[in-house]
């Protein structure tokens, strides 16, 4: 029996897709009633856990789910021992580094030093400012980062960003990028050197997409 | 300006009640149609500042906000340096030790030695086992714990219990306590130092609230 750790919230509906194509149909999970969270696919032969975004990289890397479906996001933050497989492509996001528009900052090298950064990324976020040689003071929040400008708690913020709108409604500007993060297929190493060709076989359908979705 | 920080969620209904009695109406933030995560009160005096749970005591404790309402779960799972005012009494609700019915355990001390312990409170499980002189393998998960003795990822749990019944649904059993936890309200000490006397008087207010309440 396969297991499937899937990241409820955003990527959930194009990770359903993706391991339907694969042969492996948990769009069960996507009715608005179930309350599982763990349902079974259609054939028979695997599970879905439905589990909170930073939590995928965990049953993954305990080999409780063979493949899951992360944000690579949450991948940098957890550092997590698991293979990073395929990068699936939607949930598409930077991880960025935003200011208040008022404060005329252009560039993250242009905060003063031991300012404080608000994050819900702080290992992200503490890398970011070891490699620029800028020394900072982390605070870490759990949700909201947009308010840690505008209540004084830390002069920027590192953050996900989509489309802005967030930024923009509380007068931030992005002044940096981290990186740009996307959906990956992660596995449990220890199951896919054990692997009979269950596995492979589903990660290479999601590889081929791959490829047809980029022709 | 006094600044409140009010924990979304369970807790917030109640927490605006009280801030009310002591004459700071904040009632806006809980119409269903207010979108802004930093509320005037009705008087002006003050504001409330809308956030997580566990951002609470980071606000208070970094001073962003000189009050906050939040609970003592979050308090013993974080320690920051933050007053502990007064026990409000309400938002009860048990952390415990939890397994599978069907395991058979009666009490914490009963588990294996080495065994894993899944929960969003790991440092509160942590001290919990040092104390019974119970090694365990902790592994930190962000949500739905009721998830790892079902999943094999851990063979207890530690987490809230309010009425029980997510446990009962997932067959889950409780064998230990480690405290009972209410809503607290807390302060940032240096301002408590600094006060001209208004936040006293909120916080004398809340005490006499509660005294009645307890007659």
């Amino acid at each position: 029996m396969i297991t499937v750790a899937l990241a409820k919230g955003a990527l959930l509906k194009d990770s359903v897709a993706r391991f339907t194509k694969a042969g492996l149909d948990f769009s069960a999970i996507l009715d608005p009633k179930n309350r599982l969270l763990m349902v079974p696919s259609v054939c028979g032969r695997a599970k879905a856990l439905l589990v909170r975004n930073g939590d995928v990289p965990v049953y993954v890397a305990y080999g409780q789910a063979q493949l899951g479906v992360v944000g690579f996001d949450v991948l940098s933050e957890k550092k997590m021992p698991v293979a990073n497989l395929l990068d699936l492509g939607f949930g598409g996001c930077r991880m960025a580094v935003a200011v208040k528009e008022s404060s005329g900052y252009k560039s993250a090298v242009d905060l003063p030093h031991h300012c404080r950064v608000a994050s819900k990324f702080t290992n992200c976020a503490r890398r970011f400012f070891e490699d620029i040689d800028l020394p900072v003071e982390l605070v870490h929040l759990t949700g909201s980062v947009e308010l840690g400008p505008l209540t004084g708690i830390a002069e920027a913020i590192v953050d996900l960003v989509a489309t802005g709108q967030t930024l923009r409604e509380n007068g931030l500007v992005e002044i940096d990028e981290l990186f740009y993060s996307t959906a990956r297929l992660v596995g449990h190493p220890l199951s896919l050197r054990l692997d009979n060709g269950m596995l492979q076989k589903i990660i290479e359908t999601m590889q081929s997409q791959n490829n047809s979705a980029h022709i």
